[in-house]
């Protein structure tokens, strides 16, 4: 039976892991951090025996130099907004992946969905009725902060 | 084939369809509003001949409003954030249920994944490379202000 304890350790594993092979980065979990400014959040949903989101939130800077990193570009060589979007999606995705890989034997069926990406100030992933919450603070590079999060609510027996 | 000009007005008729139909509010296009205060935005995914997401984002009043609408209660009546979160997913899963009956003949597969809500200040749903989005500005009983979005791509011949 998977618990909120080991979803929470497989979902850091899982975004170390792709920090660490597809951006080239350190990823750590951090004390709580503080994104009440301009951040992007890529999330993606999925459904199935488990259904929910995963979603990570950083500022603009970590959100460009991701970007920079998986296009293979430097951070300052004029990276579009839309680039930037694509790559906070396709992180999501990326982290989604490999978090389904570590879990999908215990858990059952989980169909993902694509990625979304949204911009804006104290932005706080709402969680419905039933939804269970894991948050953790991670530092990446011990330059930036984010926050990765998973919603979800399991249909198994 | 179906065109920005068609999706924008599908995407009208449907979310008027949902919002006369199930919370008992009228919904017309209205001039460009400003939602730069703390706002929740519903918004849905889906992918197959046609991929991308739909958002319907309006401030805490109006989203408030509409869970208390769905739930036949007075929006006074202590409603809880996860019931408004709640009721933020279900309306954007409805507008996008009555789209995809509109469209569906014209574009081909559409699969629907689940809704996830977010709040925060000057919310923005960005845009990949690629992607086109359709925005409409829009009045619910003339009272509240919301926007409706359709990020999308096309993977027909």
């Amino acid at each position: 039976m998977v618990t909120t304890v080991t979803l929470k350790d497989a979902l850091i594993d899982s975004a170390k892991e792709v920090f660490e092979t597809m951006v080239f980065m350190a990823l750590a979990e951090s004390d709580p951090v503080d994104l009440s400014g301009v951040t992007l959040l890529g999330s993606i949903t999925f459904k199935g025996d488990m259904e929910g989101c995963l979603g990570i939130c950083c500022d603009e800077a970590c959100a460009r130099t991701i970007a920079a990193n998986m296009l293979g570009l430097d951070p300052d060589e004029g990276i579009g907004e839309e680039d930037v979007s694509d790559a906070m999606g396709e992180i999501a995705n990326m982290v989604m992946g490999a978090l389904k890989a570590r879990i999908q034997d215990e858990v059952g069926t989980i169909e993902v969905s694509i990625p979304s990406v949204v911009q804006g100030r104290e932005l706080k992933s709402n969680r419905g009725e039933g939804t269970c919450m894991i948050k953790v603070s991670v530092n990446i590079e011990e330059e930036f902060s984010a926050e990765l999060s998973l919603l979800f609510r399991l249909h198994q027996d």
